[in-house]
Parts: structure tokens; C-alpha cells; sequence
């Protein structure tokens, strides 16, 4: 690319020590198509991690590709802030006849920064200004964001303890099962938020993610999802759907909520709403919950035209109609049959997870480590999550083929069966 | 693009009430080229507006047009967290070689996020973790973002408003001639940070933008700078220089601070760093101070490599000499020429400014306001700033040539001419 | 008193409407003599209420009433801030000896301002101190006080509005019994502290009643306070026993958590402690706990001398031996005699409480209303409490005689015949 | 008093490491009249300290101790929470009759719990309620109060680290003179409230002492004090008046900011408003600003009776004519006098103070506490105040005698010219 003969240690030298991903694939990597990726000396990775969920398209797809490079070559704008282009409007057009209006929904959408923090921070900051209050309610282990608003709806201590400040204004309730059925549904939330006494503040909204990726694969049923939605409309409560992760298909349909049959008074998207990997989010709201003032919310990077192009593009080519969702629905079968399997064969193990999200559980982060190290070594990203990173989070590119499916699951059985033997 | 009829109010319809710039300049841009940006019905106009400093290069610059599309024809990796890849090494080894080693500087980059707030962020936690400390100062009048942790540093009452919870942690103090020189520098803040009994709370840092953009095109003078640097030195406070929209050559020079010659502890960069206008942020932090446990701060997009590529063409164009620099300071030196001309004819009109970010300050926001529509309506992107968008601030391409420059400057004059007059 | 002729509305002209008490109880008082109150008109009415738990001796009574004119008569100090007096070591030497020794407790003596609301303030502050952490975890339906670290950790709702900025820093877990035996004691607290992936700020400490008085009279079983104790000590969570009402005599023994066999980390004591119903207020704090620094929490009134003398006083009189702890048990056995015979002969009517606390817990607060206004009428002062203030709260005087307790609940007991039949 | 013998070494042993005055003045005290305090031993003290301004009328004066033990005596009620009583009532009228007529103030009174922190509690509370803002201004090295509301306020680190949280909603303000007439009045104070981009947020209330005892004696001049009351009129920021300390006569006039002629919104009175150094406080409400609710700042010890009797019997005895503020005038003037004699005869003394509080200001805390430690041995009690304790602050009971204020006055002389020769 350019003359510059790098050094060997330039990211040790260089980069600072917040580096993570590098550290357990220390290969480096240069290009990549579809479900593989490919480090400077050429060996070839399946890609089972897809950018955290950001290349649901799997890397580079040829008919975005294409709409992206068409437009660099034309000189469509590329930064635009919040300026009306072409380019934002085909995708406003685009998003709202294919994906909103099939779905019954009316939203209106903010660009607020391109970053899933930043739609989190929107959310939250809009909710507060609508209804005049302070707290928020979140969940055990939820991931939402590393800014300050949005960490402080995040549960995991250790990114909490780097705020330096304590984090406050967020009340932690229990997420869908985390007691394992012990408990009715919502039985300590319904009660503290009906009890005048209880000492939590009234809140403006409830941030929840239908299923917790960085959490730990941890998957909230339909049944519990429309109680929460139902709990909150009878107390004028906010809902707000980060569906950062597991929106834009992950879970077969486009929404994650869409199975539950909930509408969320605010939904959060990111990661691969722009289809291509590059940064862009949105803030779907409610349409009379519109109050912003004109810039009340900014940023720079609100128009990431690119962005908008392979948007378009990408709902265009997978959304036009259900062939997308079913694939996704086979293919999620595919991997939950295989886990299924392997959480049969060896104790300790089990596996929870729908459409292509999948967590395959051990029963310590150790063994975890192990079996996504070796799958490394055999050619295999997958990363770990949960609280004591004990679950092997598959997030394959949705549109990864049948037989790249079946290799990556076999890398891990055989991975799981070295361990765990 | 697509076959979607764009219905003329979409934007209306769809796009939330937040948009802003769409408001004050209702066209549907299309396409850009340098210094221009062309509407949907071929209108040219002439952007001395530039992204609001994201655009320091001008729009889609054909070195770095082609070192992008020949990245993205290759199949390099598009989005890649913090994955070590061979276009961020390549990024990682020219920015050092190029920009920190001349300049004597030793920072670890963190890449935290592709915006400004971000970086922002990022900054204040660490230097909060660093010190121990939950307090920082900041300054009147300053912008750092619109996520908490930055919104908390931030001036404008209007976007504090929008938070919905009390912003707390930072105290502001007098920027430099925030009283018109009838005080000494740092009066106020040296006494309270030396008096046990102030109540200040001891700050862990201070975050200072060293021309205040927003605020309304405030230059802090080299010595204020080097007073405020040594008065934190001898108190163990660090210093933050949020170089997010006065770096990457604005004011001549690639960081603003270097005419001070000053070391800022960490510095905060964005915008036009990643030269095409995509989103990209850094966040350079004295070796010493890099104590970031791996991941404590992440995020999606921290890994977009496409603008890696078109940074690194970026400082390899401009920045392997000076020649980049002395053409900056030139034309910022025409731009000034001509606004202390108007400065002198006009009473009540006023000019600062530095390198090529300049004001003119009117009386008031009304007439700041109609000069940059008359020059709307005579092809001219300028937008205003200051408390009261009482400044006409001027943020050229610093590629802009020498014609375009004075053809954009003469649509000010007479906008001027006429509002004033 | 003086010759001031008194208007007939001097407090409705005079006072803040902030008022409470008056409202229910209409009449102006003028005398009172154990358990017995008595207006200007000469109507005498009988004290069940016992300024909420600050007359735990009955008004005035005579040995305390000697031990302190005689003080006043000798000149005895009055005021004296935390300087060393004679009254003041008495008073350290005779709770000591007489109190702590022999329930083989050791700590230090804190006399941190005299009220319970800054006893509360001071143990708050010294466990952040000690523990560096910043969260407390507090109960439902707890009641610690009206300044703003007390307010944190209370529960009604009312009362926390009134704080005028979002009270954070304190998390409610549920407490004893909240969900009448359906879940397991700590399920949720245990599983959020143990859980690092909860979202709950690790607490510096928890802060209980053993009883809450102004929640609803909710008993803490021994076990629960056993097993609370327990669990924090295993995870290194300061316990702070609020002891500001039930402490002193109230439910048998002199504080309320001995019955559990429990020992505090911090104890903070008032209403009572004085003996004579003025100001006093002690926190008790374990010898390695005792880190403050000098004048680190500070106060004008916290030498009450005539205080220290009428409490010194009581503990002589009431504390030297076990017969006074053994007439309140006794007379707490017969309201509970007489509470639990209504609860059995009225639908919706149940009752709970320890000692010579003891509450009647109606359907809803219309009715409890009516019963203590019913009550008043006959010359009985009771008051409610609970989140919707159902529940009639018994305090008397623990040296009433048994005909007066008797002749009290004979007034209940028709007030809720007539009111619930 | 009682049968307790004593042990030596019981307050090391039992009281808690935050006692603070008992260091600097190690005898046990016991019994005091008027302005001298004897100690166990029968050695006499002349007390210039008048428990930090709350023993203004002296210790034990015989008209309130006659008044108080006549109403001990006759059983009048001691502990009335928010009843109404005759004692309360005779209070009300008095005060009323006596202080806020005659000065043509129409206030509310709430009895807000008996210490000055409570009072300053309350205040804010009241301020941010009735303006729905949560941020309040408060000036360098003011002193409110040790609870977390207050002490927000409050500018002593030390006092402010002791908190264990961030103190935030507060914004302090230069004091008057803090810059030694450099600089104009409000400068700073007045351009950020008016500066939309300032970064303060607009404040609900500015609390002020007109002269801050514990900060060292600093007196705000009357004009200041007026232009302060007509900034904040302009801006509809209420003006809190904090008197616990100046008022009840310590200035000379029953208020300390009648001098000025200003009418504070709200104003806090405690120490010796109960006349004989019992605790008890009031809040002075502006009759609009009384927006309680029934019970929404609570609290166990608002109803001290007994100091509503000495503090009724004081006013009739000291307010009913101005003969009281006449000869505390002189005496002020006298003390003025001996001050300003050593303030020129010694390089580095200087003093300031109004009515009978003054400060003789030194070098270091080194030199002043050296002068009250010569003192104490010389039977002389006067503290140290200022952010380095370098001030001698003197606060002798307003009733003293001309003979005894000329003896303590050439104490301090005899200490200050050792010291300083």
C-alpha cells in the first residue's frame, strides 16, 4: 500500500494496551471475502465472529462491493453530516418500504453518530428529555456501550470500573431466566416499580436486548419479552430494543423483536445496518416521541454516505422478500442441531441460542478459552463471552454457505471433544 | 442508484426532527469534487464549510479516491475491531513515522471508536483512572461531544438540556480573553486549584481545544497555552488538547499545538484524520499513562480499515514535507487579509481566527445568520457558531486553490456589504 | 409562658405548610407526663406514639427529670461541641460499662450531630471512606433520614422527590419477606453481588432496620439478619444497623439486632438514646473502622450536655439489670395478644412487630386513617405508616402501666370494630 | 452525677478518632457561667469560642435558665416532633412580633431539624423544588454543613474528602475580595450565568454567608452583598441566605444581612437561636416559596421545646428594644480596635471581622496556633479558622462584659507579640 517497511513490533511499539481481539489471534490480517479472511502469509481463516456482528453479510459482498465502488467512482458524496444527499434518501426510502412498512412499523429515524454507543446514548438521552425523568432500568449483563451514558447501562465490572467515575442514574434488574425459572417473571421489577416505598426512582425507560450477545448468548423468550413490553405500557415506562447485535438478521428476521411481536417505543441499530462494515447507526423512535430540537443530538459522522449506499444495497438484494429469513432459520437449525449434540455428548456443556446466534456453554471460561484457541490454530475465529468469558459465541456471516457451516462446526466439535475428554 | 422513486419529502416524512444542516441549506446534494459539492439538480456550490472540518483535504481527493478503491477492489479487510491488519500497521508506521517522530512526540495511539465524542470519552476515563480523580475542567464556550462523558465538558446550555440528567464532574473555567484582557490568565483558575478551600474538587485533567470552533472561532494565544500546560504541570493535572477539529493542518501546522510547543498527556484527534471524510478517531496518550487493561474501553467500529488506508495516503501526500503547511498558512493569511477588511469598514464587525479557520463576528446572531444564507442563495456553504451563531466561521478545504478561495471570499464581502450597509 | 396573647392561627399564618404532624392532630399541646399528654384545654390524651420512638422512657420522666434540672441548676455545661466534659465521659463510661460490656460488643463512640438522619450521614461516609467504593445497598421501604446522603437510601417516594436531584449512589434489594415467602432470603442480592457481570456497583456496605418502623412495622426475622450478616462478611460488605428507632429498649433488649445474636460493623443510634426525648445521636463504630481524621465529620450540637446526663441517667436506672427488658416483653406480648385477636376477628386485618412495636396492618390506608382518627377522638395518639400508610403503628412508652396499654388497645380495638364491621 | 468512676483515659479509649476540639484544649470541662467555663480541676477559662457562635447570649444565662427549668419544672412538653405546642406557639409569636415585624421580613418558618446542616438541607431541597433546577452556587471557603447535601457546599477538601463520593451540583464563586479588589465584583460569576455557552448550569439558588466564620473570618462588604441580591433578582436564581453562624445578633443586628438592606428568599438560622445552646433551627421561607408537601422534609428532633422556650425567652429579654445591638456594636469596637493595634504593629498581622466577630489574621497556622495555644494555657479559649487555619477567629458571647472582653483581648495581645517578636 504505501513504502513504509513495518517494523515487526509496530502494534506493541505503537498501539496502545487497550488492544484486545490482537492478543488471542495474533495473525495479521489483510483481506478477506464472504466467510473467510486471510493474514499477510496468506493462510485463510473462517470467519465465525463477522466483526462482532457487524459483517452479517459476511466480508465484502460482491453486490455491495460493486454499489460502493460505483459511488467513489462517481464522487458521490462521502461525508455529508446531516445534509439531505441522495444517498441518505435512497436509504430512508429504502429503509422504510422494505424493511418498516412490511412490518407494520412507523418510526422515525435519527442518524445520531455511527457508532452503537452512540445510538444507545441517543436513545437514552431522548427518553429522558420525553419523560422528564432520570434512571433507567437495564439488565444483568448487558452490553450496551462504552461512552458514559451508555456504560452506565452495561453490567460487566470490569469496563464499568474504567468509567473513573461512578456510574449512577441505572438500576440492574434481572434479565429473562436468570434464575433459572425459580422465580416468576418480573417478580422483583413489577413489585419495586409498584411500590411507592421501594427506593428505586421511577424510570424513564427500560433498555433491553433481546438476546445478550456479550453477555453470554443469553436469549429472552417471546413470552417474556411481550410481558416486559406489556408491564412498561401500563406504567408509561419506556421500551427501548438495543438491537445493535441482533437486529438486521441475526435471529432470521429482521428485527429481533419481530418474533415476539413486540413495537418498541425506540429501537437501536448498528454493526451491520451498513451492510458492508463500515460505521453507521440509527435511531428508530416512535414518531410522536420526535421532541428532539434541530441539533440537540449531533456529530460528525452522521452522513457516512459510503455507508447509506451499501445499506441500501444490502436491503435491497436480502430483504426484497422472506428467501433471506428462511436461510437464516435453516442454517440456525444447522448449528443448533450440532451444539445440541455436543452439549448431549459431554457434561457441563450446554447450548442456548436462535437463528445464527448461538453460545455453546462450558463450564468455565477456561475450557472456553481452550476450545476457541485451538479452533484458532485449525483456522477458526470465534470469540468468548459471558460474564467469566465461559461461552463460545458463534456469530457466523449469515450468508455463509452450508458446507463452510458444517467445516467450522466440525473445527469446534473437535475442539470440544479435545477439551472436554 | 436503486429504483426507488424518491418521494420529495422524504426527509420530512421519515428523517427525525433532529437534522439541522438540512434545514439551513434544503438542497439534495449529490455529488464532490475539491472544493465543490454539486445538488441533485447539478446547482454547484462552493463548501467552505468542509464537513465541519472533516474535510480538510476537500472532497473525494483523487490520491486518496484511488489508493481507497484500489484497497476495496482488493478485497482488503473492511471492517477488522481491533484486529491487527496490515492496513492498520501500515496507518500505525506512517503516522508515526511521518507526523510524531519529526515533531519529537511519544504517544501510544488508541484507536477507540470512529468519532470525536469518542475519542473524547476515551480520554477522560483514562485520565480518571490514571489520577484516581472523578473531576475535570474544561472551558467556556467549549465542544467536545454529545455523548455524557463529552456533553459533561460541553458549553452550549441548549445541548446540555438534551442530557435530561444533571451533567456533573467538570467545572468550567475563563477560556483565554474571555474577558477581554481585563483579567490576568488563569486568575481565577490557579487560585481555586491552589486555595484547599475552594471547593473545587481537584481535577484529574483539563480538556482544552486550543481555537474553540464551536464556541465561536476562540484562539487561545501560544502563551496562554504554555502557561496552562506548565500551570498543570507543577499541580499533577494532566492536559487533554481535543485537537478533534483544529488538527490534521487546520491552523498550518498538523496538531494546533504545536505553534505553542506545547506536550499535551494525551490528545484527542478525528474528523480529517482519516483524510476522505470516513469515520476514524484516535486517541494518542503519553507512553507512561497508557495503563488500559486490554478491551476496558471498546467498541464496534474502532477497526474501519478503509480509512486507515486513505489516512496513511493522506499523510503520505501531504505530510512528507512542509510544502502542505506553508500553502495552509498562505491562504489562511488571504483569508485573514480579507476579514480584517471588512472588519475595519464595518462597525461592529470583528475577525479571529488562525491558519484557515477563521470568524467574522457579527452583532448578532441575526446578522451572521442572513450573510451565510444570502451567500447560500449565491452558491456558498459557510455555516455560523459562537453562543449566539453570532460567527460566520470559515472552515475551508486547506486544498481550496487560490481562485476559489477569493471567489468564496468576495460572496462574504458582499453578503457582508449588504446585511451591514 | 410570656405575654404574647397567642392568635388562634399563628401556626397556619406562621409556619411552612411542611407541617405534618398537626394536621392529624389538631390540638395544641401543652404538658406531658409518661404516657400521658395533655393540651392547652387540660384534655389528656394517651401517647401511643411517643414522638415516634424518642420517648422510649415516657415524657419527662421523673428520675431523668431530677438528673437534669439538677444539672441545669449547677450550671453544668450546656453546649460544648466535642470538647471534653464530665458529662460527657459519665455518659461514655456508663454505656460502656453498662451497655456494651456486657453484651460483649466493642466499639468506638462517634457523637456525630443529634439526629438520626446525621448518624446515618457519618456511618455512610466512614464506610465509603474505609472501602474506597462509592455504592450502598439499602432495603425496600427503608426510612434513614431527610438530608441528602440519609435520603439516598430511603424509600418512600414522596420523601425522595422532595431531594430536588436524582438521589443515586444506593441500589434497594428486597427486604425481609418482601415477597411473602415465595422466593429464597438473598437470591437476588446474592446472585448481583456475585455476579460480575450484574451491573451492580460493588456496595461499600448495606444499611438495614431491623424493623422498619416508618415502612409498615416489617419484621426481620433472626435467620434473614443472620444470613444478611453472613453473607456480607464473607464478601468483605460493611453491615450498618440502623437502630435509630428500634434501638433503645423498643423491641426488649437495649438494641434490636441482639435477638439475632448479629454484630454490626456500624450501629447508629438516636431518638431515645437521650432519654428525655432532646437531641442526641451516637454512632458506634468498630475499633479498625475508626479511620476518620480529625473534625473529618463535624457538628455544632454534638455535645448536648443535658442530653448526655438524662441518658446517662436512664441507662443507670432502666439498664442495670434484665427487669426492664423483661416488663417490655411482657408488655409487647399483650399488644400482640390484643392485635392478633383483631387480625383473627377481621377480614383483610393482620398485624406484625417485636417488642413494643407492633403494627395493625388494614387493607388500605383509608381505613387505618380512620382508625387512628377514630382513636385521637377518644383520646388516643396513634399514627400510621407503610408505603400507603395502612398500617397502624403502635410505639407507646415502654414504662407505660399495663392498665393504660390495656385501656389504649381497648380504644383500638373499638375504632377497628367500628370501622371494619 | 453518677457512681461511675471515671477511668482516666475514657474518651481515648471510647470516643471515636474524629473528636477535634478536645485535642487542642485537653481539659475536661464541667460546669460554665456567662462568659467563663470551669474545668474538673476548678480552673476558669474565658470563653472566646461561645461553641463556634452558638452560645451568643453566653453559657447558662439565668433569665433563660430560669425560663427553662421553670417549664422542665412544670412538665412542659420536651419533644414535640411537628405538634403543635404552647412552647411552639409562644415561639412563633414572639419571633414573629419581635424579629420579622419590626425589620418588615414576612417569612414562613419551618423547623427543619435542630442543627445547621439540616436547616442548609432543607434550603436547598426547598430551592431546587420550587425552580425544578439541580445545580446551586456557593462561594470559596464557605462552610453549610457536614451532611451530603451541605457539605456539597461546603469548600474544605479535607471536610470534602470525607465524604467518599464525588460532591457535584455545586459551583463555587469567588468570595467577595477573594482576589483582593483585582478584579470587578460578579466578573466571572456574572458572565457565565448570562453566557449560554458557559458550561454552568443555570443554578437554582446562590447560598451565602455574609461573613464566612469557618473559611477566616472573611467579610462580604454591604455593596457586594446588595449587587449579589440584584444579579440574582435580574436572573430569577433564588438567594439563600446561610446564618447559622452571623445571626442572632453576632453582627450587631439580629440578622447579618440587615446592614446590607438585602431580603434573602430564604435564610437559615441555627446555634444560638435557641438562646441557652440547645439544639434547634429554623428555615425562613420567602410565604410564595413554601411549596412543601405535609412530611416532605421530616425529621425526629424538629419539636426541642424546651429551646423554643429559652430561645422565646431570649428574644423578649435581648430583642425588644435595641440596646442589645448597641452595646455589641461597641464591643465590637472595642475588639476592632485591639486588633487593628497589633495588625500595625506586627509585619504580616492583619484582621477583619464586623460586630463581635473578628479575625487576627497570620502569616501561617503555624504562628496562629501557636497564639491560641498560649492562650488556652493563659485560660483563654479561641479557635483557629481559614483554609490553613492561619486566622484567629474570635467570637466572645455578645453579653460579655467590657472587663472580661479587655482581659481575653490582652491575652491574645501577650500571645501575639511573643509570637510575632
Amino acid at each position: 500500500m504505501n513504502q513504509i517497511t513495518p517494523t515487526p513490533d509496530v502494534f506493541e511499539n505503537h498501539e496502545s494496551q487497550v488492544r484486545s481481539y490482537s492478543r488471542q489471534w495474533p495473525a495479521v490480517f489483510d483481506t478477506a471475502q464472504g466467510s473467510w479472511i486471510t493474514d499477510e502469509n496468506g493462510k485463510r481463516y473462517l470467519d465465525f465472529f463477522a466483526g462482532a456482528g457487524a459483517l452479517n453479510y459476511g466480508h465484502n459482498h460482491p453486490v455491495l462491493k460493486t454499489a460502493l465502488v460505483d459511488y467513489i467512482m462517481r464522487d458521490g458524496i462521502t461525508h455529508g453530516l446531516d445534509m439531505s444527499t441522495v444517498a441518505k434518501r435512497d436509504f430512508l426510502a429504502t429503509f422504510t418500504e422494505k424493511i418498516l412498512a412490511p412490518r407494520g412499523l412507523d418510526y422515525k429515524v435519527q442518524f445520531p453518530g455511527p457508532t452503537g454507543t452512540n445510538t444507545v446514548e441517543a436513545a437514552l438521552k431522548l427518553a429522558r428529555k420525553v419523560t422528564g425523568r432520570s434512571s433507567v432500568i437495564n439488565f444483568t449483563n448487558a452490553f450496551h456501550g462504552m461512552t458514559l451514558g451508555a456504560l452506565s447501562v452495561t453490567g460487566n465490572s470490569m469496563k464499568r470500573a474504567g468509567a473513573g467515575i461512578p456510574l449512577v442514574h441505572a438500576t440492574p434488574m434481572p434479565f429473562d431466566n436468570y434464575f433459572g425459572g425459580a422465580t416468576d417473571d418480573f417478580q422483583w421489577m413489577e413489585r419495586v416499580l409498584d411500590d411507592s416505598g421501594s427506593g428505586i426512582n421511577r424510570p424513564a425507560a427500560v433498555i433491553v436486548e433481546t438476546i445478550q450477545g456479550e453477555g453470554g448468548v443469553n436469549v429472552a423468550r417471546a413470552e417474556w419479552l411481550q410481558a416486559l413490553a406489556e408491564l412498561l405500557k401500563r406504567r408509561d415506562i419506556l421500551l427501548i430494543v438495543d438491537d445493535v447485535q441482533m437486529g438486521v438478521g441475526r435471529t432470521g428476521q429482521f428485527f429481533s423483536f419481530e418474533e415476539a411481536g413486540i413495537v418498541p417505543d425506540i429501537v437501536t441499530l448498528s454493526k451491520s445496518i451498513g451492510g458492508y462494515g463500515m460505521p453507521m447507526a440509527l435511531t428508530l423512535i416512535r414518531p410522536d416521541l420526535d421532541v428532539w430540537g434541530p441539533g440537540e443530538h449531533n456529530g460528525t459522522f452522521r452522513g457516512n454516505n459510503p455507508a447509506f449506499v451499501t445499506s441500501a444495497a444490502a436491503i435491497e438484494h436480502f430483504w426484497s422478500d422472506d428467501t433471506f429469513e428462511k436461510e437464516i432459520l435453516a442454517k440456525g437449525e444447522r448449528i443448533r442441531a450440532a451444539f445440541t449434540d455436543l452439549a448431549h455428548r459431554f457434561e457441563g456443556v450446554s447450548t442456548r441460542g436462535r437463528g445464527m446466534v448461538h453460545g455453546l456453554v462450558f463450564a468455565d471460561g477456561d475450557l472456553a478459552g481452550k476450545v476457541t484457541s485451538m479452533a484458532y490454530d485449525q483456522g477458526l475465529l470465534a470469540e468468548t463471552s459471558g460474564p467469566s468469558d465461559e461461552v463460545v459465541k458463534l456469530l457466523p456471516p449469515l450468508t455463509i454457505s452450508e458446507e463452510d457451516l458444517d467445516h467450522g462446526l466440525s473445527i469446534l466439535r473437535q475442539a470440544t471433544e479435545t477439551v472436554c475428554s
